[in-house]
């Protein structure tokens, strides 16, 4: 099954305590599709400017997703700078130049309609709800969203959270918008808005699901080279939801699976800068990553009571 | 197998965003005691003074923990108070009066010289050497310390960690030790140390283990109701070694299985002040909550390349 995803396509400039680029290929919806391609097909709407180069649009184009729903305005591509310490949890925005951006109102392609999955990254809750009122009863909608949008737009994101089955935010965010520092009572109230499914992301420390009275607990892979964590979460979501998308299975034991396949090609993106090292995968690379989750996370279980 | 704990018992004044005690049963070798004592027998070495009152020597022994090694000289008891904010991570310290413990010179008794396990709880390394002057070629000695001691004796804390089976620590502490923000590459300079394994406490995160080229990653019970995180740290440590000292099975999936159990022990703890959620459980609430971690945890895995 295919999905549709919406969101934002920009040059990143990122500082590491690890080095440092400039005006790299960035943007949720770029990394989300890219983590998803390796699973499924994707479709992809967003905005670029004049300035962006054909090889981007052409390396996108070579993980077979389709660009028809990329627009390309006049002016500039959306900029992002920023700057991560050594606690690589947290980047520092030093700039942010939404430029063609600013004014993108996302035109879904009518041959997008029949999307089974749709992606909604973080983007103003308004232009999420105007790409629903534009798709026809997907089978799973998804969306991210952020802590500006939860202080400044917190009605309308709640419209567009009543029609999600699946929120995928971090852990600062489930609190911000449950007004609840305990996780689990946020869950819970973040669940009474209308999703099925609530992942919480926690950086270095991996992912909490909660869905019904399910809870799941994914850690990330430890690696000892992270250059760069820009993208991790959208990563995460493409890899997830590719996966989902993938084999349709909607199961619990499913969405874990999937929740794995999230965390693995985060794994990889924080790994280099920019998407150089999730740009040419070999599935092999994935799928024993994977199985290094499973060994990571792996006891015994003692025997049931008589 | 019986393990000798050796560490602080104390009066902790703690206050966190639910509550307020004053003046309650705490200390590092008394959670841990108290959290071992589910599993096997415990010897415990400390020190009181005068005015610890016996209906808490006498909660210990209920738990069948031997006090001979429980000294009481004159003077006060250890007393720390301290002060938690929704971040339930990191304490703040308000006072610290060391009383008699300023002068604890742990003399391990006779008859306590042949224990097959050995905890030296977070105490000033040249005593936690002293300690192991004392004891029969121990099967496992585990240890703790803090960041206080590992910036102002850190020679004598190498000395002991190069004795030392497992070491017990937090990530700040791992960072310190190893002058290495990279967790993992953290670890493997601590194991370079001598240590066989290392325990990595991350507070609401869990514990990562580094053992060889295993590692293994636990999460925390996710929990509504943290109470006081005071001990938690302890209390693991108790279920943990506890668990080992108790199957003997110091095998990697033996090792796994105990690190569930000090988890579990931990998520008790922390549910209420000082050790009132872990003074009276019943071990199948403990394996209960063992299998909630399994459930948890549990995801499928993918077939084997072929």
């Amino acid at each position: 099954m295919g999905i549709l995803v919406v969101g934002s396509v920009a040059f990143d400039s990122v500082e590491t305590p690890f080095g440092v680029v400039e005006e790299v290929l960035g943007g949720s919806a770029t990394y989300f599709a890219t983590a998803a391609s390796y699973f499924t097909d994707v479709s992809l709407v967003a905005v670029v400017g004049g300035d962006f180069p054909e090889e981007h649009a052409d390396f996108l184009r070579s993980r077979n997703i389709d660009l028809r729903g990329l627009v390309r305005n006049p002016g500039d591509t959306f900029r992002w700078k920023g700057r991560y310490g050594y606690d690589l949890n947290e980047a520092q925005t030093l700039e942010t130049r939404l430029n063609v951006f600013e004014s993108f109102k996302p035109s879904i392609p009518p041959e997008y309609a029949d999307a089974d999955f749709v992606f909604l990254a973080n983007i103003d809750p308004d232009l999420q709800m105007e790409v629903l009122r534009q798709v026809n009863k997907p089978r799973i909608i998804a969306s991210d969203t952020m802590n500006f949008w939860i202080s400044s737009k917190p009605e309308a994101l709640k419209k567009v959270i009543g029609k999600v089955d699946i929120l995928i935010i971090n852990d600062a965010e489930a609190r911000q918008l449950s007004r609840e520092p305990n996780l689990v009572k946020s869950a819970r109230m973040i669940l009474s808005l209308g999703v099925k499914t609530l992942i919480v992301k926690r950086g270095e420390y991996g992912v909490l699901m909660f869905a019904g009275n399910s809870i799941f607990a994914a850690p990330a892979y430890p690696l000892e080279k992270v250059f760069d964590p820009t993208g991790a979460g959208d990563t995460f979501a493409g890899g997830f939801i590719g996966y989902l998308a993938n084999t349709g299975n909607l199961t619990d034991a499913g969405i874990r699976q999937a929740i794995i396949f999230g965390s693995v090609m985060a794994s990889f993106t924080v790994e280099d800068f920019s998407l150089n090292r999730i740009k040419s995968l070999d599935y092999r690379e994935i799928e024993e990553r994977y199985r290094g989750f499973k060994a990571m996370t792996h006891f015994e279980d003692i025997p049931e009571p008589e």
